[in-house]
This record gives C-alpha cells, sequence and structure tokens, in this order.
C-alpha cells in the first residue's frame, strides 16, 4: 500500500521504518526537503493512508502544508498529541471539551481522521510484543470504514482486533489525549516508556 | 480503626458499608442530618482517616464545612473527581496544569491528602476481586505515611501491595483526574462500569 508519513520525529522514523519494513511503498514528509524526506505536500499526495506524525502544537499547519486536497478521501491516522510544555511541566493545549483529532477533522472535512497510537511510546507502536500480555490500543473516528484500515495496519503490527479498542467518534480523542498526562505520570513510576495498558472487565 | 466518610452519595455507601463491614468504627458525614448521617463536621472529627467521597464541584466546601482543624494530621483519602456536567458532556473543571487532589491539599495544608480510588467505580473500589486479573489503582500525595496508611485500608479491600501504584506527589492527581475523561468513553465501549486498567510492563 502507498502510505505517507507526515513527521521525520521519533514517531515518523519509528511508523515508517516498520511500514516499510513490512513491504509497504511509503514516504516520509517533512516541512523542508533533505536526508530523504521529501516535503509534506509530496508525501500526502502519495499515499493512499496518510499518518500525522507531527508534533501536536504544529499539526494543523503541517496537515495544511500536505494540502486538504491530498488529504481529501484518506485515513489520516493520527498519532499526535496536543501537548504544551511551554509553561514547564507537560501539559495539553487543549481542555477536556475539545481534542487534537477533533480539531483536524474540523480543519480537514474531508479527510477520514481515525485517531490512534497516541498512548503509546513509538518503539512500542510498531512491536506490540516487546511487552508482555493483552496490553491495548484505542481507535476513534467519525468514518468506521476508515477505523477497519487503520485497524488493519495495527494488526500488521501485531494488535490483533481484540486488543483494538474501538471508542467511538473522533471526540473520543479527548478521551485518548488526556490519558497521556496519567501515562506520563506512570512512566516515572514504572521507569520507562515501555508500558501499556490492558483492559480488566467483568464477562 | 475510626473513620470518618465524607459524603453519602453511591461512592460513600459503599466505602462506609464496606469499612464498616470489615470491623472499623465508621461514621458517615453529609451536610445535613438526618437518613443515619451526621454532620460533616462531626463525621471528619470522629475519623483517624477521613475520605472524601463529595462531588467534586462542592468538595472544597464539604471539606470547609468539616473543619480544617478536624482535617489537620490525618489522612485525608480524595476520592473525588473534579467533573463538570454543566456543558452537557462530561468535562473537567481543572485543566491538565491543575487538579482536585492539589487544590484540597492547598486549601487544607495541615491535612494528608492521599489521592485514590478515583479511576474506577465504586462496587469495584472496595470489590476488586468481581473484575478478575491484576488491575490497579492509584495513589499519590506528598506524605508517605499518609499513602502507607492508604495503602493499608485498599489492602484490606483486595488491592494487594503490587496492585497498588505509587504515582508520586500529590500533583499526579492530574493524570489521574483526566484519565476519568477515557474512562467514561470506555464504560461505553465496554458497555458498563465494571472495568479497570492492569498495568502490562517490558518487565
Amino acid at each position: 500500500m502507498r502510505i505517507g508519513v507526515l513527521g521525520t520525529g521519533m514517531v515518523g522514523r519509528a511508523l515508517s521504518g516498520k511500514l516499510a519494513e513490512l513491504g509497504h511503498d511509503v514516504k516520509v514528509g517533512s516541512r523542508t526537503e533533505g536526508d530523504g524526506a521529501i516535503v509534506f505536500a509530496d508525501a500526502a499526495a502519495h499515499g493512499e493512508i496518510v499518518f500525522n506524525c507531527t508534533a501536536g502544537a504544529a499539526s494543523i499547519d503541517a496537515l495544511a502544508a500536505a494540502g486538504a486536497e491530498h488529504l481529501a478521501g484518506k485515513p489520516l491516522i493520527d498519532v499526535a498529541n496536543p501537548l504544551d510544555f511551554s509553561g514547564g511541566g507537560p501539559a495539553l493545549f487543549t481542555d477536556t471539551t475539545d481534542s487534537l483529532g477533533e480539531r483536524i477533522q474540523a480543519a480537514f472535512p474531508d479527510a477520514r481522521v481515525v485517531k490512534a497510537l497516541n498512548t503509546i511510546n513509538c518503539n512500542l507502536m510498531v512491536e506490540p510484543a516487546s511487552v508482555p500480555g493483552d496490553h491495548v490500543v484505542f481507535v476513534c473516528g467519525n468514518d468506521a470504514a476508515a477505523k477497519e484500515q487503520a485497524a488493519g495496519l495495527l494488526a500488521e503490527f501485531g494488535w490483533t482486533a481484540e486488543r483494538v479498542i474501538d471508542l467511538g467518534d473522533i471526540t473520543a480523542a479527548r478521551g485518548t489525549e488526556h490519558y497521556v498526562i496519567l501515562w506520563l505520570r506512570l512512566m516515572s513510576s514504572v521507569g520507562g516508556p515501555n508500558f501499556n495498558i490492558a483492559l480488566a472487565t467483568a464477562g
């Protein structure tokens, strides 16, 4: 599959590397060309599916540079978090009635936004077996078919269907993005980013 | 142990009932007397440990009515969440740089606030075995001895030591309180409140 990955940070590198290893035709987009990266618009135009791996505070601008016409009709898998380090500590620039996922969907209404993978470290995203147990990832979005396509790629990483929790429409991104505040505390308690959560249910 | 439980809602009833069943000398405080409840101040004065089970939006006022002098020096286990339903949907009235736990500690500096149990349904709080698996509860607070006393009561409920995750000082309440936004979405996906999360670590 032709996949465009926007962002050349740790998340973009982890995802693009794994997707290429799995045999996909991957192009990585950056604000400027260089180091093997092409510009956002060329990567987005290339992809049948596009991953947003840019920093949350820069995501709307990056996606605008990618071009709404290159996102229209495509699953846009949003991995970013609305993190704000300007105040010293980690915080979100959204409140609990809002999310980056929703802002992206509103700004690019013809894209089929799926929020996913933003609750775990980038190494774990693409190698779920590196942490034992049936820990989970979350997806949400307004387009059921786009969520299925995202789940298909997640399955290629090793996230079997029962470990992909569908939280509903894109407003559920409020939940997964705000969980990141707990994740950051857990990282300190656990002693590193190689952890995740599993669901325990009564049934 | 003499325990004061502030709040006669579902959480206060679940906790006071279980604590009494375990043999503790429990008094339940309410804004007004009646239905077996005494006023907040009498319940707080009674307790060697005090539980805040009032609604988050009313907690500071309820604790003021309980009296700072009746909280001073005592573990104050804060189970409340800063939920705000005024906008229609569930939201928090705090942002990610703040928490109800911190506000309570700041308002009652002589209390030894421990945030705990606010990430699960009240039935599960006192009957962890009702959901299979090694799912966890979180504690945080500035006073290590108070956290140990809280963990002692949690152990009586069935939360063994390895299932009580210490997230550090009271600012970690930002994490557990904001997790509630994800919890509410999970409740919809799971189909009810009888679930929790377990930690999966690299080992």
